[in-house]
């Protein structure tokens, strides 16, 4: 183990670095009998895929999945899924000018100093281009929380640097570049997109995800509690720095009186637990934002340091996305897919023979 | 498993109730060698321990630890090492009350629909005195980690309800009963709490953890990143909602050109990074702030639901923190040290032979 | 981790040593509902007792059970179960005379050469009276068996230093000391036993043990197979040196005709697969048989080092088993019931919702 | 997971059907810094693949692998080493006659009966083709094992059916297609195997495998025992049914005189502990023997069950090895090398500050 697989029971192992010859991913876990083939999960893929837009990178790649086991006549065999995405637009030469130079913000400081090996070419394992992988194993996991107990999974851009953006129409995310709920707010974002990469620089984002119909009762106490590991595969995605369940951070100045959601016959009249009690799924939506940090990889100038420790300045030019947050919304509804699949799983094993005294209570309307 | 052990190589197994016997732990993997006695661990504990001010629990408990097992004279032998902490004031009859009732925001309503069965004595094994397991785990971590490689772990309340702490004083810490680095606020604080406890009411609260020393290359890529363990052990301490690390949620509204850390022979610059970069220390302070929502049991009475679903209403009578954030600060530390402790094993393990081309960047200066 | 816990989902973790206050135990992942007092684990304990004919170590130890957490009002809740059993009748100075030697076949050589650190007392960690812990485990899992799933498991002495045994009565077991399935050997037995304590050496043993009931399906493939988990966890019994499941040995001179266990509607004709096929369960009896080496602290005189190196010899005087393999036959039936635990919960996780699309072959008969 | 990874920290994960288009792995944890290329792996897939004599099956693969990730310029970089063999000769037609009947002694019945899925290509995921990833694996381990700390693995078939074969010369094992070390011997056994294969049957074997050059202090206490690892290893391969270390069911009859190793100034005078004592290396030849049962596709009709439960009969007409055992030397050599270097990487994770009072005593010369 080097940090490469994630999962107790819905696993995922992830390989590949930017430059090399292929990314590719084993699902191991997965119930069988799940009807799964390639398209399934290359509409996620697509979603996620570079060059899609002018405000993300311009690098080509089709993100053409193979799965190479674990299907069998269109349905899951219940063994380890293994699929491959070839990498086809790699342009080693454009890291020659920065091959020597740390870039500030970036993990080809730390990288050297862990191995001692340094792939300049893209990021190497760093890049986020990695998050193919898991978009694929989340396609899975959604596909199948979807069937088994309708569970459903989306996300949405909040922030795009400075700028706050309200969730008014979640039909409307999937019908624009930026995965924004606002139409009416995409214009603003194109300019700000323009400008900014004009400018040489990059931004921050917020992303928020929310799972509606998940059962109460998923997740277990103490160390390994539901918003435990929605946290870890939350801060796994690159270029994350901050999380929050439900009234988040808001928490920390509310009352008691305020941030408990008291429950009625008809439901949960309000949702600041983010359907995670103790650990445990309420029952409610289960709501998470991500804070995400700017590219590091910036056409501006830097101060920073060569492989030797010597002063110097780095500028970027190969192709980047000037706002990894533009792309990270499928990435989020991946990591969130795979981690309530795993507790699901999990759940049910230890759990499977519990009959709850009472009917689960419905979350809060609207 | 069901989520009661956490780490890879510095593996801590939990178990007890608030008001069954008692607590303990099982620390597994610890290197032979460490010096320890049950002192080492107490004056962690004491510093978390109820009853120590008015504005905290008054359960009277003494949380002496009886160290069972892996240390023999004097020395930690590299073997499981087993502890006690014996319940000393529980009062099971205090819950009379509300046995039938769930409390809002509270763990009582998602743990009957999990296991089928209902302690409500206490919040049973959701209550918050399970961190005591923590803090004794956190303490040999905090002692091994200062030994071997001179890291150095501290904490601090950042906010209290509304009220925002700057961090002017670590040796003020320790001196109050709140954490506060900034000893001018504290009778302010104290005021704050009288009224709240008065109140009948609670508050949330935001604590930060630093670790100094760190050396850069800890934590592994893509899933096994150092924040992302950090994020799950915060996440997993009672009542957290939101965590950040570095600029946290303010990366979002930050530039590439400003978020990103420069570097300089003198050190890095900044550290918007909190001292991670794609999952790997970066040898700068390890930065992390975490928000607690306020205690969901208080003395005010709210609308819910008792066990047979039926409509009520419930205020809890019982000793309770009316503000959990108040004892988090050694909390805090410990889930960090324990983090931290098991990613060093980790690097090691994989990375004992690595030499890296260039000396470490020193974090930045004050 | 350093490998004193075990399982997947059914979770075993153990400390403690020989001359220590005490050993104890977490059971973590049994469902909940379970019917569980002290008394259920303590009749298992008994089996395994020291002291309980003359033919055994003469250490007195009640071998009491506390448990400290997972149980409310006689039910498993789903959380920990911690639970602890005192040493009473520890005498550290028996060592003194071999403190500073080594006992060839003895763990005090590679637990020095690993830790630096020598704890000769009993052999610490290293002591067989850490299966006393398993054993409380095993309890928990077969009673959870039994009633869930009507899985019964049992073991019996198949061999005692040069004499086999055979299976004549499984109602004889625990009517002699030595768990031997033929009440017409025992006396045979005894004297063997009588003058192997008189020669002050000791012998080896074999010891069989069967789970019938158990349903086809248990078990993972290629490497989480059943038999591979039961292979570690026999093997992780202290003495043991080889195992066998099904034919074992034996199917090295079968032919494929004769090995391979035809079907009828009856069901299986034979059962040389030992109720494992392709590592899963076959809903066969799964049958296992391991090797007990000697004990290796004997009263005879042997060539040894000291600990820095230099020749000598050693004599043991202290009390300890002149055969382990008497014992160990409630401590190999705890393991397996672990492990089958272990893949019921893993296999209800994964394939809750398959219907076979046949019924269940018969075992066997007879 | 179910299943499909192993290891702690060289971590090995596997993927693929016998007829679906590739086998892949991923291993994860290798350190950085390793010499690999393809041709390092290629070698030990030689040693393994089929159609290599008359002897076993003449499926003819190339089983050319393709290295994906984790090798940059030559050397492992730390990251996840992701590789593919594609299958170029599977014959999913042959498999049309039995496609509705299970084979005695096969593992299509179990598959069955978990999954509720059946895929009798050639085994599906059970077929004895996935050996090819851990073999992939192993060659990784061997290297590093021989260029870090100076160890030997190998192995040699020490029965075929009814024949012992002994140790005569190990250069004479890679000379022939039965990893035979008896060069006089090697007539003897192909005759047999023709007069096998022509009579339709399939026949069992043993395979010893000797890791030369383990230092002591590998493995851990109780649970993660170096043998408790092996042993979990070795059974997980395809066919097995048992297993010893060193003395192994040998010491059953032995008396504890003659079973402990006795030790001098010159080293440790026998090796009935077969390099591990305690669970940890003793720096002793690690000394295993597997049992292999007789292949269950054999040509000889059988009574048996269809997919609907009705009786039949069943004879298999593919291609498949008559005695699986004649191919397992390579793969036995390779899961000893995966566990070695797993334990060796977490012996250092936790003892790397470890200096032993004395020096290694050497293992039993010759």
């Amino acid at each position: 183990m080097s940090g490469n697989t994630f999962g107790t029971l819905y696993c995922v192992t992830s390989f590949g670095e930017s430059h090399g010859p292929a990314y590719g991913g084993v699902v191991d876990g997965c119930p069988p009998g799940l009807a799964l083939e390639a398209a399934d999960i290359q509409k996620e893929l697509d979603r996620r895929k570079p060059g899609a837009s002018r405000h993300v990178t311009q690098r080509r790649e089709s993100d053409a999945i193979e799965i190479l086991s674990g299907v069998f006549q269109g349905r899951t065999t219940g063994t380890a899924i293994g699929f491959l995405i070839r990498n086809e637009d790699a342009r080693a030469k454009d890291y020659a000018a920065i091959a020597q130079k740390f870039r500030p913000g970036h993990a080809d400081y730390t990288y050297l100093m862990k191995y001692g090996v340094r792939d300049a070419r893209g990021g190497g394992r760093a890049s986020a281009r990695e998050t193919v992988v898991r978009v694929a194993a989340g396609a899975i996991a959604k596909k199948w929380l979807a069937e088994r107990y309708g569970v459903r999974i989306r996300g949405y851009l909040a922030q795009l640097g400075p700028r706050s953006i309200e969730l008014r129409d979640w039909d409307a995310v999937d019908s624009n570049p930026f995965f924004c709920p606002d139409p009416a707010v995409v214009p603003e974002l194109e300019r700000f997109m323009d400008e900014l990469r004009a400018s040489g620089d990059s931004c921050g984002a917020r992303v928020n995800v929310v799972a509606s119909g998940v059962p109460p009762g998923w997740g277990e106490p103490v160390y390994g509690r539901l918003d435990a590991d929605i946290a870890a595969a939350m801060m796994s995605i690159n270029a994350v720095k901050g999380l929050e369940i439900g009234a988040g951070f808001a928490a920390v100045a509310q009352k008691g009186s305020e941030h408990g959601d008291e429950m009625s016959p008809e439901g949960f009249l309000s949702n600041n637990n983010g359907g995670v009690l103790g650990g445990i799924s309420s029952g409610q939506d289960v709501a998470v934002s991500i804070a995400l940090k700017p590219t590091s990889s910036i056409r501006l100038p830097r101060r920073t340091l060569d492989v030797k420790g010597e002063a110097t300045t780095v500028a970027t030019a190969g192709r980047h996305d000037p706002c990894v947050g533009l792309r990270a919304t499928p990435i989020a509804e991946a990591m969130l897919a795979c981690v309530l699949m795993d507790h699901a799983l999990r759940h049910r094993a230890q759990c499977a023979d519990v009959t709850p005294p009472l009917a689960p209570v419905p979350g809060r309307k609207g």
